[in-house]
């Protein structure tokens, strides 16, 4: 790929629409494209260089037209070689923080556009990685990517993870592989004190959710001495944190037996397995059921699935939320706490507040919002996308 | 005070208004109250029986006419008797929460109407406490609140803070006194390692600002090994944090030469001196001309005082806030951080957001939000009142 600025294709924004992209913005919408016959024809995935209407090269970028975005900005340098030794250069990069913020190599270590790198994210398990390459160009050069990564990290084994929503808008296939090294069994990650077992092959998206830390690590400071209900469990996220952090109980709800397995497997590696009891069976169902039989839990967590995805499934969605919040907050004790999550790209922060809120409201509590958190520091934002921030918890106190 | 709700008065709210206080709204505006020769008649801070136009009492509040929100609600409970008992067991459930939050008693403790007090201010500093009765109905309850405070916390030394602004609104006197026991000199306050002096009588609001603790923590943590800036720094806030998390060294750089000293007081006991310096000056003016000295430090914070405190001074306030963003991270090394804060009530997060990053990218500087902060959990705000958090803090890392 070495001669890749000299033969590369060309594509060219229509007039006026460059300011964006040289104040930063690394996204070119549909309507700010050249997107004749010529630009049409090329591999998606295709490195090009950016023009201006004027044939100013202003960057370099990934071009895929058949998407919503048909050109991606990779560096801002129009001249800038995308090679092994570039990729190497954003992973080094994207490293250093992760070892800033950690003492342990257990993070998110690429969260795709907002660590230079579009459509990628990478998950470190300490020895193991987990590539998600949700891009045609990521797809393209997964060869170098993954020499980069055990260059800069060291990791013996690499997971390919190809169940990416967007791999199948970019026409790629959906099949994962260990690429590198093996794997045989869950992995044990420490995180807040906890261990967990994560799946790298079986689990859902990379087989643990580190997006959570900080809530998770915030809910267990308030769980100390109490009874803990943790809805949407997964592999029990908050639980076992709540339970390392003194919880006298914790219970994990969720719909996947085996999410609820590795949740016991981790509190048995814990020596909590005598603290911790599961439900498996659907989310609304249980909270009714246990409301029926008059439980009441010093610290409610409920932290479902995107219920408001997209635009289209907004209304319904912050139903959902609203209804999620009225159910929790009557297995509240008084003065216990409360934390509802979402991780809908589509429901901002104050319509999920309102929601939520309203639901407490309508549930006859009274809350104080004793703080509001979002997904950790190795899953940054753009600097100009930050209104994509996805995931959001709130922490209630109820009287 | 105990015939109160046989002999008070009664407030009437114009038809239809009733639904938002019945939905738990603290508030009640001039527009729609009834206020008629006797509602105007009452002291400023009178306890009184809410009825909705139906003449049916809905809640126990306090007035002031005068106001622009001329009736708070101080309880649900229309017959509810505002008297010590009914605060000690306000202060009793903020405490409980407080206690279960932090490992020392160093904490504010009321925070206004999400503790359930309208206008109360309560900080507390180990033995000492500082009162800002910032509403009439507190002035006049003075007593009664300070006894309920001393018989949960136990403390010896009360300070009452009469600079709130608010008071002057109210009506009331700008007089500041120890109200018990005795105050020799600045109390040392161990928060996230770090020493810091806080002087109860004659510092900014309550002596040391407890709001910023977790951003102060968080901000640590990206310090260690490296050179750290603390623009706008009071006495020393993030400084003195991250040299407690093992930064080579911090600069401190504030206009007020007493807040620098209680800064120099803390570095001191901490054993820290070393590796801690102060400048006195205006913090554009130091910002430029550390920047024309060439210097470049890993983490940098600016910390100012609000730009934009009301609606009147956003646009100004914003643009503020731009140029400190600009100043500042052209002072920040390349992989290295910046942390820019907002007190302002009126400049909402996306507000300060985008002016923040504007002034990064006008700086030339590409930038990823690494993290988003708002003030602590001892700082709650009340539940519908969710969207007044004034405190923010974006945390950046800069290429």
């Amino acid at each position: 790929m070495t001669d890749q600025n000299i033969s590369r294709p060309v594509v060219r924004l229509r007039p006026n629409r460059a300011r964006t992209v040289r104040f930063g913005f690394p996204w070119v919408y549909a309507d700010e494209l050249v997107l004749d016959r010529r630009s049409k024809s090329l591999e998606p995935g295709t490195i090009a260089t950016l023009e201006d209407a004027e044939r100013s090269p202003i960057g370099t970028v990934t071009v895929n037209s058949d998407s919503r975005i048909p050109a991606r900005l990779m560096d801002r340098d129009p001249e800038a070689v995308i090679d092994a030794a570039w990729l190497e250069r954003k992973i080094r990069f994207a490293h250093a923080h992760r070892e800033r913020l950690y003492d342990a190599p257990f993070y998110r270590l690429i969260h795709a556009e907002a660590d230079g790198l579009p459509g990628v994210i990478i998950d470190r398990f300490g020895d193991a990685a987990v590539i998600q390459p949700n891009a045609a160009w990521a797809e393209a050069m997964y060869a170098e990517l993954e020499t980069a990564l055990i260059t800069v990290t060291g990791v013996s084994t690499v997971v390919k993870n190809a169940t990416g929503r967007a791999r199948k808008l970019d026409g790629l296939d959906e099949e994962s592989a260990v690429t590198t090294g093996t794997l045989d069994a869950a992995i044990p990650v420490q995180m807040n004190g906890a261990t967990y077992m994560a799946d790298l092959l079986g689990g859902q998206k990379t087989g643990l959710f580190y997006d959570q830390r900080a809530n998770h690590a915030f809910a267990a400071g308030l769980a100390k001495g109490g009874a803990v209900l943790d809805v949407f469990s997964h592999v029990g996220g908050f639980a076992l944190a709540a339970l390392a952090n003194g919880a006298a109980s914790a219970l994990a709800v969720d719909g996947s037996a085996p999410a609820l397995a590795l949740a016991e497997d981790g509190a048995k590696a814990m020596g909590a397995s005598d603290r911790f009891t599961t439900r498996r069976g659907d989310a609304f169902d249980t909270m009714a059921a246990l409301a029926s039989e008059g439980a009441k839990f010093d610290l409610v967590i409920c932290d479902p699935p995107a219920f408001a995805p997209n635009k289209q499934t907004v209304d319904k969605g912050l139903r959902a939320y609203e209804r999620v919040a009225r159910m929790g907050a009557a297995l509240v004790a008084p003065g216990g706490y409360l934390v509802l999550c979402s991780c809908s790209h589509a429901a901002d922060l104050a319509k999920f507040r309102d929601s939520s809120l309203r639901g407490v409201s309508r549930g006859g509590r009274v809350a104080q919002l004793i703080a509001t958190g979002f997904a950790g520091p190795d899953h940054p934002t753009h600097a100009m996308l930050a209104e994509t921030a996805y995931l959001k918890a709130l922490f209630l106190r109820l009287e």
